[in-house]
C-alpha cells in the first residue's frame, strides 16, 4: 500500500475558512471542480465530484471542526475505490497548515504519479481560494500533462 | 520506506530539452535553483544545489540520454541523505512524459509531505521552462507554505 502525501500552509488567522472549503459544496466547487454536489458536512454524507472526464463519489467518514476531514472513495476510477483521503489542519502562527494524505493505493502505477502531482496543484488552488478569493477548479484547472 | 511520486507531461517534440534541463548546470539553474554548481552529465559527477536556506549535494548514479537520470543524495538535510531521485522520460505524441520518484524516505514525516508538494511545484517550473523558456527556480519559486 502506498500513499500520496502533501503539505501546504494557507495564510489565514484560523483554520475555519480552510475547513469550510473542505466541507461545503460551494467551497469545494471553488477549488476542486465546478461540478460538485452532495453533503460534505456530516459523517455518512456523500460528495459527488465530476470533471470533464469522469469523477469521484466520496463518503464522509470523519469530521472534526477546524481539525480534520476524511473521505472514503465509494465510486470512481478502479484504482481509487476504497482509498481514503485525509485532511488534517493545525494553526502555525499566521498559517493554517494542511497535511493531506490519499492513502491505500494498491500499486504505485503511473496514474498514481499523475494524481500526486494533480493533488499538489489542486492544494495550491485551495490555498489561493482562501488567501485571494479565487481558486482554479476544473475545468479551469492547471494543465500538468497530456492527461490534463 | 516511502516514496514521493509525480508525473508531468512537457509539450515538446522529443525528450532532449527535458534531458538537458536535468543534466546541465544552466538547465537545472533555470527551474530548480539559481545557485547550482557541479557536474550533471557524467556518472559519478556531483551537483551542488543551494537555496536561501540550506541545500543538497547529489551524486549522479545513472544516465541514459533522453531516457533516464538518477541521483543519490550525499549531503543535505538528514532525512534526505541516502535517498535517491529518479527521472524517467518517454515520449507520448507531443509530450515528453516525466515520471519522477524521490525514493527511500525512512518515515513519512511532515517534512516529507512538504517536499512532495514542493517537488510537484518545481516539476511545473521545469515544464514551464521547456515550453516557454521561463521557469520559477529559487529564490523566485512558488511559495506553498510557512516553510516556503
Amino acid at each position: 500500500m502506498v500513499d500520496i502525501l502533501h503539505r501546504i500552509g494557507v495564510r489565514t488567522p484560523a483554520p475555519d475558512k480552510v475547513y469550510d472549503a473542505l466541507t461545503t459544496v460551494d467551497g469545494l466547487a471553488d477549488w476542486w471542480t465546478d461540478d460538485t454536489k452532495g453533503t460534505g458536512d456530516e459523517i455518512g454524507g456523500v460528495l459527488e465530484f465530476r470533471f470533464p472526464v469522469g469523477g469521484f463519489d466520496m463518503e464522509v467518514i470523519d469530521l472534526r471542526p477546524a481539525e480534520r476531514v476524511a473521505w472514503r472513495v465509494v465510486d470512481g476510477p478502479e484504482e481509487w475505490i476504497g482509498t481514503t483521503i485525509e485532511w488534517d489542519l493545525h494553526q502555525a502562527d499566521d498559517y493554517t497548515v494542511v497535511l493531506f494524505a490519499h492513502r491505500g493505493w494498491r500499486e504505485p502505477v503511473e496514474f498514481m504519479h499523475h494524481c500526486s502531482t494533480k493533488w499538489g496543484s489542486f492544494l495550491l488552488s485551495l490555498k489561493s481560494l482562501v488567501e485571494t478569493g479565487r481558486g482554479a477548479p476544473a475545468p479551469r484547472d492547471v494543465q500538468i500533462s497530456d492527461w490534463h
